[in-house]
């Protein structure tokens, strides 16, 4: 064991976490958060289960939600309560549930992909693990496209979007991306909207999971990608999938997906097919609970204040760590449920690993990057929401001391 | 007008249900029956939303449902706990995941559907019109098959899967099918378990949606398909679908899926990448209102004495109208939510026709076959759920003078 080492195991030792665990694996909300939306639990009973519209939320119907759910997470999305379904628990489900149609029956400007030939889909890198593996298990290839300040590298996407009728779509989180938390251009949001692809059937499968989850005093204004793709006259080519589940419980929120009439009403016809309705009560709870967009924001804030403060704690300590040297890079998120680290080339597996042996568990590296493959093995997402603020200073100085240990380790001739 | 559309006219204007509408197309439970789950609204609050395993059901997580769900849910189907996985509020959605994954990733025992060619379902006939909609849009080709008074008629259905390995599955409800209401024997079980298919990753997709929806004073009992399956060294065949649709709320109820620990481990797996957890809340708000399977009965019981009323009466009125001549047969079930009703050749499509001009919806005739297409355009199907029991003998009433009125219109040599 080096000195560095040793001097983390002393750490840990006085700070008594050894056999503790820390995690900063995923982006799961702490129970101060959850406590937030208690009410939401008993909100509907057996007085209030009909809609404005007559609807007894308990029995079967209503395959793309009940009206009041549609009038607010349109609001919610910013789209128009037309081009929105709001359906179960999960926009992950909704996102394969997409891609699955795809795959299988087509969309409404082409046939089943699967018949098309090996699809492929771009994944601006660093991203979220979970759409690369949606599409690792699903059998569709993934191409890596860096992911700028401003968004994924455009130059790159136009070009390897125009020349290959097999890339049908691209993965986005243009508000607070997962795990950078960059937002889109307008420009960016533009070029996605206009750029030519040889596919007619090109798909934007945009995740709006951080729509209302700023972390500064206002939020993010970004350009509307479903309004510049109605402009661009590509109307069909975006998808964008929200849910509640970082504003109620990650569990047991509602899901909700935004496109063009056209998209919703097929969407609408083959959920049909699928299901014969979404938890309309739990829809009911929700606009219950939120009252309107004005009730919602209100609760954002709430999370807002929360999570503030351990992102603050979390980057005050890489600031005092890390700043003098160049053993990493990060950037200060305005809004989302992650911090994106850079560390010297190779560094990122034997932080990952050592800072398991002191107890605290991230993200395995390279997560962020399709097949878990990251060429140069140097980033790591960082969750800081699941920890106490306490939790949160102790877990990013043992990752401060892991990443200072293994970078001298790994490239002994630094001079930090 | 006919004489007897003369009488029908003034015998509903004389029981004023002129432009009322009676609804006998669809099975939904009525308001008495959902009254019976209210608790279940609120049931789970902020002080008891922790598992036995010290879960937090408001957070993410837990793939394949809470174990407190997966006991009390297996014992349900039948299954062991490691048998099951307890999802979301749709046992059809689980349906169509099965179909989805199969057609895309394949099965545990074969490569992905699509890619072996144009694949074809057996549909016992009269059979559930959901099951033969979710096929025809994912573009299964369907065979009819007939179903007996003891289950499919199984010396065709040998027949045919021993030599088509395009033949993937078939559809069956062993428990008060769909329509028709009858059980499968111990034989047709161990035959479906135990008939040579060509197909290596041959499938029973097994509507288990009435396992304790008894109308007698006791259920019947039935062979455990899946035990059957294993027995004959075909484990992988059978998947289970259930839900508490019928038994709780319709809209917000729990599905679950149960198979062989392979398949089941399979499905486990594949689910991880399209959804971070089903509504572990809801799972939790039934496995407190039941408390456990002695509870759930005794619900069930509850709704059969409910149901019990309806399905007398109407058969009442059938024995009444349609019992002195041959323009009808009918079984009276034991259990389930259907009566189905076999018409003189040629009667279906006109009497469902008149009988919504006089205010009483029935399922569209066909509905119970492949296609929509009932070659001799005979079946007709009763949901008597929704209605009350003095608009059940109303609304029988009327679809008995519709029968007589269309039988002796179609066939008007005939004797009555």
């Amino acid at each position: 064991m080096n000195m560095i080492d040793t001097q983390l195991k002393d750490f840990c030792q006085k700070n008594t976490i050894q056999n503790q665990q820390l995690n900063m694996a995923r982006g799961n909300p702490c129970q101060e958060q959850l406590d937030l939306s208690n009410e939401l639990l008993t909100c509907v009973n057996k007085m209030n289960c009909i809609t404005r519209d007559g609807v007894d939320v308990r029995n079967y119907g209503g395959i793309d939600g009940i009206n009041e759910a549609k009038d607010l997470f349109s609001k919610y999305m910013d789209v128009n309560v037309t081009e929105i379904i709001v359906a179960g628990n999960s926009s992950l489900n909704l996102m394969y549930n997409a891609l699955a149609l795809a795959l299988i029956q087509g969309t409404t400007n082409g046939p089943g992909w699967l018949s098309q030939g090996a699809i492929k889909f771009l994944c601006p890198t660093p991203g979220y693990d979970r759409h690369f593996s949606l599409c690792e298990s699903l059998g569709i290839q993934m191409i890596a496209v860096p992911l700028n300040e401003d968004g994924p590298d455009m130059d790159i996407v136009e070009n390897l979007v125009k020349s290959d009728h097999l890339i049908k779509g691209i993965w986005c989180v243009p508000k607070y991306s997962n795990p950078t938390g960059i937002c889109y251009s307008d420009e960016t949001i533009n070029r996605l909207a206009f750029m030519d692809t040889a596919a007619g059937d090109f798909r934007i499968f945009c995740d709006n999971a951080y729509a209302v989850h700023h972390l500064g005093n206002k939020g993010t204004q970004i350009a509307n990608l479903l309004e510049a793709c109605k402009l661009a006259s590509n109307p069909e080519r975006a998808y964008l999938f929200g849910s509640t589940s970082k504003l109620t419980f990650p569990g047991a929120g509602v899901a909700m997906v935004a496109a063009s009439e056209k998209n919703i009403s097929y969407f609408r016809k083959q959920l049909g097919f699928q299901t014969i309705g979404p938890d309309k009560i739990n829809q009911l709870r929700h606009v219950n609970f939120f009252q309107d967009i004005d009730g919602l924001m209100t609760h954002a804030n709430l999370h807002a204040n929360i999570l503030r403060k351990k992102f603050d704690v979390i980057l005050d300590v890489f600031d005092q760590y890390l700043s003098s040297g160049n053993l990493a890079s990060w950037r200060r998120p305005d809004g989302g449920y992650f911090i994106s680290v850079n560390l010297l080339p190779g560094c990122a597996k034997k932080v990952v690993d050592l800072a398991k042996t002191f107890g605290l568990t991230l993200t395995p590296a390279g997560a962020t990057f399709p097949y878990g493959y990251d060429a140069e093995d140097r980033n790591i997402r960082i969750a800081p929401s699941s920890l106490t603020v306490e939790d949160a200073k102790l877990a990013s100085e043992i990752l401060c001391k892991c990443i200072v240990s293994v970078s001298s380790s790994v490239h002994p001739n630094l001079h930090n």
